[in-house]
């Protein structure tokens, strides 16, 4: 009685929003009250085929309201999908298919075709009913629905159950696939409705990717609060124009150069944009676009989060700082601790590592038992980031936690002591490492990218720390190079580093060096443009 | 790790809003640091007094600061507190006491010591630990607070258990206790934050008393967003003025006879009122309060909802009808049907009973199990309200259930039939009863009053219904009568209208009738008002 899932959502929509439009997608307009009879249809099939409770679906396609309705079709019968990232290899999709093992893969002929086939080769688990979504065949998507009950079977579905599983990029390792809550989700929209200013009949433009929890969280959001959902499979200028016209959309992800484009193909206003908000102010754009609002509603939409809270959860517009996107205010709806090595919370001022609470916190990776009783070892979800809080409650997230350093008894982060050196004029950018000390068991090394010209000494750059930062925590030598090495997902790699420039000595060893592989995505909202950050 | 309860939120904002003002109450001025540790201290002594999972926290007093940290203190420990309606009879309160068996009883002497003395001696509940808030000795609040120590005890509290008991008038029958959950009131906050507009710092003025949901669903709001709750034990209208005033309080319930006063003593502008949004409009005020919002924001605050649900479930911003106060769509976390007696849903267009599903459904009421078990019998809460859901999904409410009528097969709610003849000029007010009839169980009959000196016949009655509604629900008879009589609660007296006309023959027999008297108290905001309907 007291429960509430996204399928008891449709419920209620398929009642309240009967007829009014939930998804456009190309050619298909589905309303309601026909998502519901939909995904009725679709949840009968899938537990036909043997789905139940913790089973997973796997969709390998680009964007599409099928998404959508087999999020719900899953969540009515306790089972999850997971939107695989179609950017990828073939071999990193079979990864994907062997970890998660699912027993459901819809798929996509038009432009992935191939991969997939490839990656289906590759792939050990050979168990999975394939279902091609952009085909007419018997083994398709809408004869799977076609073939359905109109009545859902009747589940009883635990509200705080993954419905949702997002992988996310280790810095090197192998990725990890988030399990989102149906909690988390719909608790995260409390956040959203007020923030973005959405209400019934808001219209979001789904052309940023559906892997990726930036886009989801609105595609959820605005299913939940009864608007409607158009999907693109590309960003391209002139289908965004031609759909932000057509259907009256009020936000999407578009970007400068997306609106470069848009604002000389549009000079003659063919399109009517004027039912659109972007936070983006460009000449041009500025007066094709809905000038009564600003980005999303009235107030900054910077802040700090990751795929595994539910997007964000510290958000500037409940009190942040000006001009600075990824510091603010938790939500409502969160807890936030900043604690040290042990554990404990550190006080005002002091980095640690960033600690969440609360029912937007995922219920840990898929299949990574040690890796999930590690990160909640305090009782709440480790971040593998470094934050402070500072004297007025504001939340900042300072970097990627990657390596430790310990000098003497003393804990140093190497992305604080980066932080401090790239404010100074002259460096482009740093990497900081810790190398063995035989007094103070590790020394701080930093490793400088000069900005182009520039002339900075190791000293300035020293100087620069101790006026700014602990003095304990300044690099006591520094090198200089042309570039810093990156990991295939586009962080800084400081084994390679390490190796180079004699680092070593870590607290914790080779235990804590596997787990700094596991860096966590982080995301940050600016003005209203969703952007992964460097790590 | 996923859990939030009130206690998390308290925890929460001693680090967000560390140094904010949380609560203003006479000379006492509290910050969320302070407000948290006095929380500490307030549970680790009621947990030294025996309190524990369950326990209940009587509060009989007026509007004070101390109610909601009892409130978070109680929370803490698993425990609820209840606000006990002050305005009530020695005898009426000492029932309370003894229905809720407190374990601790929080009492004022100011204005209330002689009623709250009689109740005690009443009252056969004699083992409650009573404690004067309003005093400085040794068995007082405040030496409690100052006893107990600066960290609280560590209970797991399950964030779907009752917190807070808010008593609700029945028609006839004793009053209950409503079991509102810390889940409830946070995810009601969802809905009042966006529709309210409220922000950190949004500050509240506790002038409605704290006894009803529709004062204390804000007071609650405002601590979870960060806010400032301003506590007065009286809507005076010089207290008022110079409380917006002091505390540039954005937001009160300031009802049209409190303007008037204030818009003649204010005449010289000596009381800036400019941070107040009122959704009144008179002549005068207009000018004095905030002129850049509408009523708490943007949208008519309208809706449907009951003590039960957790306030509003239903509201006219997500979608009503132009000037109708008592029709929405259901908030985005909660689920409503129509059922017929049966339990099954009835068509669009049809009336039923409105039920409730969701987060924000009370855990029942107090040491009522076979109402319980009665309003819960779809599996979802059964408000003893007749609603109807319309063709685009828009509920509407349209009166309590009380007595239904048998014609024939046909159900026949009177509510229905009284808010269509009610429509009708000359009509002052009308009550329905069913009287036995041979040939259909019971026919209709109609107890009127006319308005003053209107001269409204029999058949323009009979033909109005035959004209509105289905005519199988129009009255057979109708009676004229000078006044109707009413319950102690303020309702219609059925009992008296039956004994007295005539009436009988009700399906279900005598179980029915004293379900009818525990007719549940609906609320509706009217314009930012909340007031309570006439039943």
């Amino acid at each position: 009685m007291h429960s509430l899932t996204l399928g008891d959502v449709a419920h209620e929509h398929a009642r309240t929003y009967t007829d009014e439009t939930a998804t456009v997608c190309y050619g298909a307009r589905v309303t309601y009250h026909e998502l519901d009879e939909r995904v009725n249809r679709l949840a009968s099939q899938l537990a036909a085929h043997g789905i139940t409770s913790g089973d997973r679906v796997l969709w390998l396609g680009q964007n599409c309201h099928r998404v959508l309705e087999l999020l719900l079709a899953a969540g009515r019968l306790g089972a999850m999908v997971c939107p695989v990232n179609w950017r990828q290899s073939a071999a990193e999709i079979a990864f994907v298919i062997d970890d998660l093992a699912p027993r459901v893969i819809v798929w996509q002929e038009e432009a992935l075709g191939d991969v997939i086939r490839e990656a289906r080769g590759q792939a050990a688990h050979a168990s999975a009913l394939w279902l091609q979504h952009d085909g007419g065949g018997s083994d398709s998507y809408e004869a799977l629905v076609a073939a359905g009950a109109p009545e859902a079977p009747r589940v009883d579905v635990d509200p705080a159950s993954p419905v949702l599983i997002i992988y996310t990029a280790a810095f090197g390792g192998r990725p990890n696939g988030s399990l989102l809550t149906h909690t988390g989700l719909l608790t995260q929209d409390g956040n959203l409705f007020k923030l973005a200013d959405m209400w019934p009949g808001f219209t979001y433009l789904n052309n940023g990717p559906l892997f990726h929890i930036g886009t989801f969280m609105y595609t959820v959001a605005t299913f939940h609060i009864g608007g409607k959902n158009v999907f693109t499979r590309r960003a391209d200028p002139v289908d965004v124009m031609r759909l932000i016209a057509d259907e009256k959309c009020t936000a999407g992800f578009v970007l400068p150069p997306t609106i470069a484009k848009i604002v000389e193909l549009n000079a003659d206003r063919a399109y009517d944009l004027s039912s659109f908000r972007s936070p983006i102010r460009m000449e041009g754009w500025n007066d094709m676009v809905r000038q009564d609002t600003t980005p999303f509603g009235t107030r900054s939409m910077g802040g700090y989060g990751q795929t595994e809270v539910t997007g964000l959860d510290v958000y500037a517009a409940y009190g942040g700082r000006p001009g600075v996107t990824t510091a603010g205010r938790p939500s409502p709806w969160t807890r936030v601790t900043i604690v040290d090595e042990g554990g404990n919370e550190v006080p005002d001022g002091e980095t640690g590592e960033i600690v969440f609470r609360g029912p937007m916190v995922h219920a840990g990776y898929w299949n990574r038992p040690e890796i999930n009783a590690y990160r909640t070892r305090s009782g709440g979800w480790h971040t593998n980031d470094i934050g402070c809080r500072e004297q007025d409650g504001v939340v900042a997230f300072i970097g990627p936690k990657t390596q430790m350093i310990k000098s003497g008894v003393e804990n140093i982060y190497p992305a604080e002591v980066e932080s401090c050196i790239e404010r100074l004029a002259g460096v482009k950018e740093v990497a900081i490492i810790g190398v063995p000390d035989e007094k103070y068991v590790q020394s701080v090394k930093a490793i400088v990218v000069a900005a182009d010209g520039a002339a900075v000494r190791a000293e300035d750059i020293i100087e620069h720390c101790r006026q700014q930062i602990a003095s304990y925590k300044k690099p006591k030598s520094v090198e200089f190079i042309d570039a810093l090495p990156r990991t295939p997902a586009g962080g800084k790699d400081y084994s390679v580093l390490d190796a180079k420039f004699g680092g070593g000595g870590y607290p914790g060893g080779s235990t804590r060096s596997n787990l700094r592989l596991q860096g966590a995505s982080k995301w940050q909202m600016t003005t209203g443009t969703l952007s992964r950050t460097s790590s």
